[in-house]
Parts: structure tokens; C-alpha cells; sequence
């Protein structure tokens, strides 16, 4: 599974991956998956938006093709889908730009190894269990994280969803149609009505596992700011130091302040993602667009943060005679994932190391919308994610298949 | 002719221009150009990769139309080309990205304006008079200032100017051949056989003009230096601050110091075009290529400059676990005008100040190619260039054209 899976959308000229969501690649990806789930007599449920869960369900008599089910994309899987709610896992198989490997596919391909693994066990659940494929988790095409998941959740209502647009500018609605899906029948997905409890499995993100496999506590608050820095576009060889208002000052000196900021609090903060206007080598620019990811332990020192930064930032625009606008694009504050949930997790896996995490996941949105939820790690060697390099031991992700094995085995007994 | 002429290429919604070389915007200022000349009966010369020059040579029997030359682009006039050299004026008309109306097209529109008033007048020239209209002045759509001027004067050879690329991948050749120009006939060009005199009149780009009109006393040295800052992509939520290799922080710490050191060198430094890979918000750059624009008054302050930016670029990437790699894309040396035609056009205009530009000109490379070269400068009230916001009084911009008729009249006398 995983050698066809990691030749898909993966850029030969870094060894990342683009599978941003609705893309070719990540179709490509999608359709892997119900070819997986058909081969394994799963009756995939898709909801309006195309969040995909494939059933395991003794009960019932018989599945569906999932072939079936995409071909009418935002349509429901008529037979096959469980009565009763399951204990759902999976993870999203979307990508950042450039992204790793990992970073997604190992939830959905240990999800499905694991139910491989029950039934050659012949484990039979006493409820469903579903394996789970959420879409554009990453954000990286409409620049809303979690954007299958906050949408099934209802937090992210169907209006506002279908307006966000890609860098091309693209409409959500738009790509949604140029797929064959439906966009009127975006909105809360009815397969959280089935999800009685959901555990993700993930690569750790950090160098904080130092076990094959761990068990979450919460997600640190996270935000996306833009910020937008405007001065006054000017000739780059005429205009004296002294005349110019020039935003790629201001922004540089704010990028650099976010740095100290982030090491005084022990949080994050990145400003990864720029757009310049004009963009010209000899023109000093107009306006510098930067945006900025930060995370910390608590919504306070989160809010602290993009205070100082913010503040520092607005003092050397007035220096520089430009100006600074931030907007808030996202902000989600903490996850605490079920204490008790996390604890039985930890208790079965012969007392797994409990950590946090400062990524944001699907997991977190559906332990907000009261899902008891949880969530495991599988060591990062290198701590590297989101990128080409990002990196698991075989042997640390065989440990979390077996892992979640042991989880879905105890949590659907 | 303003009117006419600055209603092309201009943004709406910011009021700057987008007129790149061989872009429809730019072809269509062109075939403006072009029927001026014709309505003027003026022979119009196009070289090999379309620069332009529109004869008047009261010697020659009648003109051809110019709009034949045209229909075969490359091709050459074969009637109303003179047969002695003359004096050329003019100027470009393509423009920086989202850039102002003067810059280029004030001399095109001011030499056709000069030539209708001498002939108003009756004067009878006694060499030819030629108007100009360069290529790819700016260098915004090839990165290559001066593009047409340095491929006619065979500063830039045919084979490297042709695999030059836009943004989009675009090679020159492909360039050409889209717009009907065989890129066989790109090289140094006939047209500077002809011209024995280039005056370009041109709007001033500093404040430092404070009279209606100025003459040119030299083009300040000019580098273009490619900056690329490398270091290693990872997740902007997971990743400690200490484990980081951000390339963007290493950037910013750089477009700082150019500043200041350009401050205390009394120079110009200039951050004003970037690329940011993967530019995700969520993702630690792994790479960030900024482009410099660096100017001085003499070509020893312009290099320990480049020197001082360097060694704090580098310093700083060891700090942060990136490295940096610096290339010269273009650097032009000083460019002194011939004293003693600078010093015959600001005595024929009553004692016109002389001053330095920091701005790289078509008349630069001429002057370099032997051919005796002034520049006429026309008040910039706000100093604003290379932006939508440049401007210049019309009382101003008639002076120029009296002035430039005054200059030709003395020159070609």
C-alpha cells in the first residue's frame, strides 16, 4: 500500500509531494484509496463535500462498491453503511506544497493495515469501524486548515466555505463542481452522526517522541495572521534611503521580531508564505502581504504573542512611514483531547508516553464538536514534517499499526 | 498623443502600467508608434529584434509606409532610410510591472512632438533626424535591463539574449516568433550605423531637479545581484524554534543591512523582488531567493557595498544554519556622458542644471557603444518613479519638448 501510495503526486525534482485538495494528484490519491476500500468489500460513505469514511461492519449484509458511490459524488452510500455509530480512524491524504510522505497517508494506510490485521485475527467488533479520509486537512489550496473536517462539523458553515479561493482564484464551489460534486450539498456531514468516537493516527511532528509510539494530550492553540504591510512603490536606483516608505523594511524587521518573540514565550512563530507587489527587482515595493503561523501552549500566551509581535510591528511601520493591518484568517484555541479516552488509550499500550502537539488536525475539530477522540504518534526520527525530508522508521510505523490494532481492538470489543 | 498613448497598458485598478516586451499591451503602444510615423510620412527602420527608429531626412525622396516595415517584422526599410547618420532622440515605451506613464514614453511622445514643431517652424535639418523607440528598456518581463540597446550595440550577444526567460518560461526567441520576428535576425544592429547622435529625453526620477529641465552628467554604476538563501523546510507548528534552518530570517536580516549600509554609503539598496519556496503558511521555508538592486555613485562605493551586504548575509546564515549564494545578474559601470556635448545642450538651454541618475537608461548603453550621447531631464515634482503615482507637470513636460526642439535645432543645424 504504501509504495503505490507514495508515488502519487510526489515532485520528482524534490521528492515532496502537491496534493493540495481537489488537485489531480490528490484525486489521484483519493481514488487509491476506494480502489483499497473496494478490494476489501467496504461500503464507502462520502458526504456532501467528498469526506470519505469506508465501513467495516459485520452487521451488516454485504457492502457496496465504493467505485459506485464516487461516481455519484456527494451521494450516500445507500447500503452498507452501519446503523449503530463506530469507532472511526483515518487521517486525510492532502498535503502542504512540497509536503512529506507521511504526513496524512500513514493514517489511512495504518488504519486500513490495522483492519487488515483484525479480521486475519478474525476479530469481530462488537460496533462498525470505519476507516476515514478527510479533505483538505492541510489548507493548502483555500487556505483553511481543516477545512473537511470543520465543514462536516458545522463550524465552518457551507456559505463561507464555498466562497474561499485558491491562489489561481479558484472558488471552493468551483473546484467542487469542475470534480462533479454537487456544491449545493456542502454542509454538516451525517457521517459524524456515525462517528461515535475517532482516533487519528499521525507522524509525530517534533523530536518529543522518543518511544515507537505515543498518545496525544491536546493541540496547542493556533493561529493565521495576515499581515499587510503598505508603503509607496518607488524607483530603485533614484529614490534616496531617506524618501522611501518602504514595506520590505517593515516586514523584514517584523519577521525577525516574531522569531525573538516566539523563543521568549517557547511557542511558534513563522512567517513561511510572502506575496510582494510589484514584485520588480528595480522597483522598491508598493506592498508586502506575509503571513504568519503561530502557535503556543495556551490561548494566553498565543494572544501575548501576536500582541508583541504585532506591537513591534507597528512601531517600526511608523518609523518606516508605512502602515500594518493584521487579520486573523483562523484561530483555534485549544484541544483537550478526553482525559479518560487518552488514558485508556495510553493504559492498553503499556503505558505509552502522553505528549502534546502544535499541529493542528481533524482530530481536533471532531473532539470539539463532543467526539470522544484521540489520537496517536508514531516517532519522527528527525522531527522534520512538512517537508521533502520528513521521515518514519518502517519499523516505528509497523509498531503504530499494531498499535491502533490493539486500540480499535479494545475501544470496539 | 498622451492621451492616446497613456490609455494602454494601464491597470485599472491601480492606474500603473503593464507594458512587458512583446506583451499585446506593449505591441499595441508599438503599433501606436508605428502610426504616428506614418501619419507623419516618417520612414520607420526596425532591426532584427525590433527596436525602432522613425527617419526624418528631408534629403531622402519621400517615405515608405511605416506600416509595411511592420507587416515584416526584422525586416528593414528599404526607402526613406538615410543614407548619412543623423540624430536620433526617443526613448522606450514598454514599462516596469504596475509602473507610471512618463518613464520612456515621455521621450518617444516629446521627440515626435519636437520633430512636428521644428517642421512647423520650417526648419530644414541638416542631417537626418531619427525617433526612437527601444525594446525591453526596463528589463521587467526578460530581467535584463536594457535589453534592445545592448543586443543592437553587441554588448549582449544574440545566444544569450534569446535563451533569456520570463516568468512564466517564456524564452526570448519563443518571444519573438509569437509576434511574427524571426529570431535568426536578432543581433548588433544597423540602426547605430545611422546614429550618429542619441539625445534621450526622459522624466527625472529623483527630486533632485528642481528647474523644469536638466541635462545628464553621468548613469551612477548599477548591479543586479541575485540573493539565494537556503536552508530546510519543516512544520511551522511542531518544529522548535531552536531546530529551525530558516532561510526567511537569514532574508530579513539581510534587507535590513542592505539599508542601512546603503544609507551609510550614501548609495541605493533595494530588496524588491522575492520568491518564497514552498511559500505555505504552515511550512519553515526551505528556500528564499531575493533579488538586490544596488546603485552608487562610483563603481568602488558600489562594490564594497555588495561586499558589506554580503559578509552580514553570510555571517547571519551561519548564526541561523542556512547558506546564502550570491550572483551578479548585471552590472553596468559608470556612465559618464561626453562633456562636451553636456556642456553644448546646457549652454544652448540658458545654463541648464547638470546632475547624476541613479537610473540605468538606454542612453548608457549608447554612450558606451562610442556614440556621443546626452539625456535631457524633465522635473519629477514628487520624485516618485517606477509607481503608478509618477507624474510630472504638463507646463514641465512642454518645456522638455522645447528644450529637445531647441538641442535638435542646435545639433542638426
Amino acid at each position: 500500500m504504501w509504495a503505490a501510495l507514495a508515488a502519487i503526486g510526489k515532485d520528482p525534482s524534490t521528492g515532496g509531494y502537491h496534493r493540495g485538495g481537489w488537485t489531480p494528484t490528490e484525486r489521484e490519491a483519493t481514488h487509491w484509496f476506494l480502489d483499497q476500500c473496494a478490494s476489501r468489500g467496504l461500503a464507502v460513505e462520502s458526504d456532501g463535500l467528498g469526506n470519505l469514511v469506508a465501513w467495516w461492519d459485520p452487521a451488516a449484509a454485504g457492502g457496496q462498491s465504493s467505485a459506485a458511490v464516487l461516481s455519484v459524488p456527494g451521494a450516500m452510500a445507500s447500503t452498507g453503511v452501519p446503523s449503530v455509530p463506530g469507532v472511526v480512524t483515518g487521517s486525510h491524504l492532502d498535503s502542504v506544497i512540497d509536503g512529506g510522505a507521511f504526513d496524512g497517508p500513514l493514517g489511512v494506510v495504518s488504519a486500513l493495515a490495522a483492519v487488515d490485521r483484525l479480521r486475519t485475527e478474525g476479530f469481530s467488533p462488537s460496533v462498525p469501524i470505519g476507516v476515514g479520509a478527510f479533505v483538505e486537512e492541510e489548507g493548502s489550496r483555500f487556505g483553511m486548515p481543516c477545512l473537511g473536517s470543520r465543514v462536516a462539523a458545522g463550524v465552518l458553515p457551507a456559505e463561507k466555505a464555498l466562497v474561499l479561493k485558491d491562489r489561481a482564484g479558484v472558488s471552493l464551489a468551483d473546484a467542487l463542481s469542475s470534480v462533479g460534486t454537487d456544491p449545493a450539498g456542502v454542509g454538516p456531514s451525517p457521517l459524524l452522526d456515525r462517528m461515535g468516537m475517532f482516533v487519528e493516527l499521525h507522524v509525530e511532528q517534533g523530536r518529543a517522541l522518543t518511544a515507537p509510539v505515543g498518545v496525544a494530550s491536546s493541540i496547542w492553540p493556533h493561529g493565521r495572521f495576515r499581515f499587510t504591510f503598505s508603503g509607496e512603490a518607488n524607483h530603485a536606483g533614484t529614490t534616496l534611503m531617506e524618501d522611501r516608505h518602504d514595506p520590505m523594511l517593515t516586514y523584514a524587521m517584523t519577521a525577525l521580531a516574531a522569531n525573538k518573540q516566539a523563543r521568549l514565550a517557547g511557542a511558534r512563530a513563522t512567517f513561511g508564505r510572502l506575496s510582494v507587489e510589484p514584485n520588480g527587482t528595480n522597483a522598491v515595493p508598493s506592498q508586502v502581504t506575509a503571513w504568519l503561523d503561530a502557535r503556543a501552549a495556551t490561548d494566553e500566551v498565543l494572544q501575548s504573542l501576536l500582541a508583541a509581535i504585532t506591537r513591534q510591528a507597528t512601531e517600526r511601520a511608523e518609523r518606516d512611514g508605512t502602515s500594518v493591518d493584521v487579520v486573523a484568517e483562523s484561530v483555534s484555541p485549544i484541544v483537550d483531547f478526553q482525559p479518560g479516552l487518552r488514558d485508556r488509550l495510553a493504559g492498553v499500550l503499556d503505558d505509552a508516553p502522553v505528549l502534546p502537539t502544535g499541529a493542528g488536525h481533524d482530530a481536533g475539530v471532531f473532539s470539539d464538536a463532543g467526539i470522544p477522540t484521540a489520537m496517536l504518534f508514531v516517532r519522527n526520527p528527525t522531527g522534520v514534517s512538512h517537508s521533502p525530508a520528513e521521515y518514519a522508521e518502517m519499523d516505528d510505523c509497523l509498531a503504530g499499526v499494531e498499535a491502533l490494532a490493539t486500540v480499535l481492538k479494545d475501544l470496539a470489543r
